[in-house]
């Protein structure tokens, strides 16, 4: 099934904390995959990003970018967002609390970086789902 | 860590039966995510592909792609394999019934077409683990 819209039927596996898959294009025309946190926002993925990493780089230069969820129950059911992507500032690391909170960890003890973060949104163009 | 090579302490993630990320490039530019089956051979990375699917189109046009994998049981170790790629029949269907058989299935009775199938071959040309 495939529209631009994420189904209802399958929110679950945007709205669960899984982890999913973000792939963008490099410089060299080869597609690079990432593990990424991210949570829904309406019809809108949100993820937040350094914006040394090189997958910021990539979409950067190529604002597109697919995120894959497999719903670990059933490998036969799943989730594909082909999207445009957008970047914001996040004043207060906002989104990226969030996000920590979400997958079930402490944002003022996870390790991860606070400074240098940006918010990228997937705008869905393309969702095709399994299961 | 990064080479071309599949590291030993990574072996696992593509040796035991868990479900791989595969991304082609699409001719409108944007990445394509499927859930995949696959096995590894020595150096490279084999499935097997029904000659109808947008990937197999995908991947004629645009001979690259990249393998994701995540551990089901530490979602912070993970392995990218980006590779190109390069097709051969499967006389009889070998690597197809492998590859079943490799995730648990009965040849005999999978429901999957048999017929219209070809060999991909991932050949690694980087390789990126973490955890």
């Amino acid at each position: 099934m495939t529209s631009a819209v994420i189904p209802e039927a399958h929110h679950d596996l945007v709205d669960m904390p899984h982890v999913g898959v973000l792939t963008t294009l490099g410089s060299d025309g080869r597609p690079q995959s990432t593990a990424v946190w991210f949570v829904r926002d309406g019809a809108e993925i949100r993820t937040s990003l350094l914006t040394t990493r090189q997958k910021y780089k990539n979409m950067a230069a190529h604002p597109k970018a697919t995120l894959f969820v497999l719903d670990p129950a059933n490998p036969f059911r799943t989730i594909e967002i082909r999207g445009d992507v957008s970047f914001e500032i996040d004043p207060g690391g906002a989104l990226f609390e969030r996000i920590v909170r979400h997958y079930g960890q402490d944002p003022d003890t996870f390790p991860a970086p606070k400074d240098g973060r940006v918010v990228l949104t997937l705008h869905p163009k393309r969702v095709v789902v399994n299961g």
